[in-house]
């Protein structure tokens, strides 16, 4: 099997360190490594991800159930198996699931090169200082189901490797492609450099995304859970509303991501006109 | 003014009694009643909900910053104003907010008596097997942002005045009716006998969620998070898809209940057209 089976019994081995205190380690983060959580996100690791796995972590009694994650595991890698007591003692806390792994992070990209190598019908996203790990993880979901190409971060945008995150994404944070950005004025001009037609959702926008008709690459931008974007980037591009009750005008932005994505996927027409 | 503002400096008054314990209380039921939390969802309550309000409960430090909470509140209601350590002390953990007010649920209503009661393209979200309260939360916002005219609930669905259920829906789960019937199948056969089209949303639906043209009234079922509808319910209704990848054909529930409903908005197609 490609993945080594290792037991260990004492919660002080330091092979498992980098699980030990998770919850406090979330918070000051992780030179460069991140937890995933769970079968459906560790075959998004294993399977279609870009992101290295350092090792896996499980409990022993979930064992017979993860044969599919230990061959798909690359050759050698170390999975490291303990009993609940040792587990729940590394991690600081009731690790319900049982099922973990420890993935490296990859080189910063370069916004200009990951746009330039991105298709002719290209649709990107860009997450402008929207904070809160659930909306992250929630978007890339979405833009993992809409097949959005890549996910562009400003510089105070949240982090979609944070553990949260990458669980409520369901693993789409570990396959869908995102590089952090500076400025989102900086993002926008690039994005203009590489022929986007940049779009900003907005309650007030000016076109229904209904009647928006992609025709070339495309990028949509969310900001902020409150105040969302800031007026200088509305201006700067066209706006895209998404129509709704005049008595209750409040959507969720991960909800509106869902919608916006919907309507602007590429396989949208095609899919939809099939009946 | 028409809440009746009553300093309270002592955590055991009787009158906080209903304040107690608020996350143990939560678990167990409140004998009728609900925690309604934050100006947003307040404001809800006091304006567009159906829901009697008995009382408030607010820091003192936030008192200037709700003149318009104390307005809209009925002629006499109590408004407890205490400081920060009796309110924690009560709650039994640190509350943020401070806003927080205690409302009553209406008796129960006959899902016949509801249905009847609907308009000519009323538009009904069933939840069948739902529990997340995150989720019932999140379905209750887009509900009342597409303007959804009834939620019904079958037995075993989650409660949409639990209290994160509330904060969730921004105040929604106060806003857009529902109504508690019994087993999915019974509702079915009660939606036929009131003519609404039953539509099941489900990844392998037949029909696309574009390609469905809302003629009459027409009721959206939503299943649990994981094994979904039942699959006699599948078959007793005509299935609807959200088309998505192929490679991630992965929506959370809410996200799919955002998307079905913008389509399935009886304002959608008036909106869309303008631009």
């Amino acid at each position: 099997m490609p993945a080594q089976i290792i037991p260990v019994d004492d919660p002080a081995d330091p092979r498992l360190a980098p699980y030990r205190d998770i919850r406090e380690r979330d918070l000051v983060g992780r030179q460069g490594r991140f937890i995933a959580e769970g079968k459906v996100v560790l075959n998004v690791l294993l399977r279609q991800s870009p992101f290295e796995t350092e090792s896996l972590l499980l409990l022993e009694n979930r064992l017979a159930g993860v044969d599919e994650l230990i061959e798909a595991a690359p050759d050698g890698v170390p999975a490291y198996v303990c009993p609940a007591a040792v587990l729940d003692a590394v991690a600081g806390f009731h690790v319900h699931r049982g099922i973990l792994a420890l993935g490296r992070r990859s080189a910063a990209r370069e916004l200009d090169a990951a746009l330039e190598a991105l298709p002719a019908n290209a649709l990107v996203i860009v997450l402008a200082g929207l904070a809160n790990h659930d909306n992250i993880g929630a978007i890339f979901r979405n833009a993992a189901a809409f097949e959005a190409d890549l996910v562009v971060l400003d510089e105070t945008a949240g982090d979609p490797l944070y553990r949260k995150a990458i669980r409520v994404s369901v693993g789409a944070a570990l396959k869908v492609p995102f590089v952090r950005a500076g400025a989102v004025a900086t993002i926008t001009e690039r994005l203009a450099a590489h022929d986007f037609d940049c779009l900003a959702l907005s309650p007030s926008g000016g076109t229904s995304v209904g009647a928006y008709r992609p025709g070339r690459r495309r990028a949509l931008f969310f900001g902020s859970e409150g105040p969302g974007l800031p007026e200088p980037v509305m201006r700067s591009m066209r706006t895209i509303r998404i129509p709704m009750s005049e008595r209750f005008d409040s959507l969720n932005v991960a909800a509106a991501s869902a919608i916006a994505l919907h309507r602007l996927w590429h396989g949208a027409d095609a899919a939809g006109s099939a009946d």
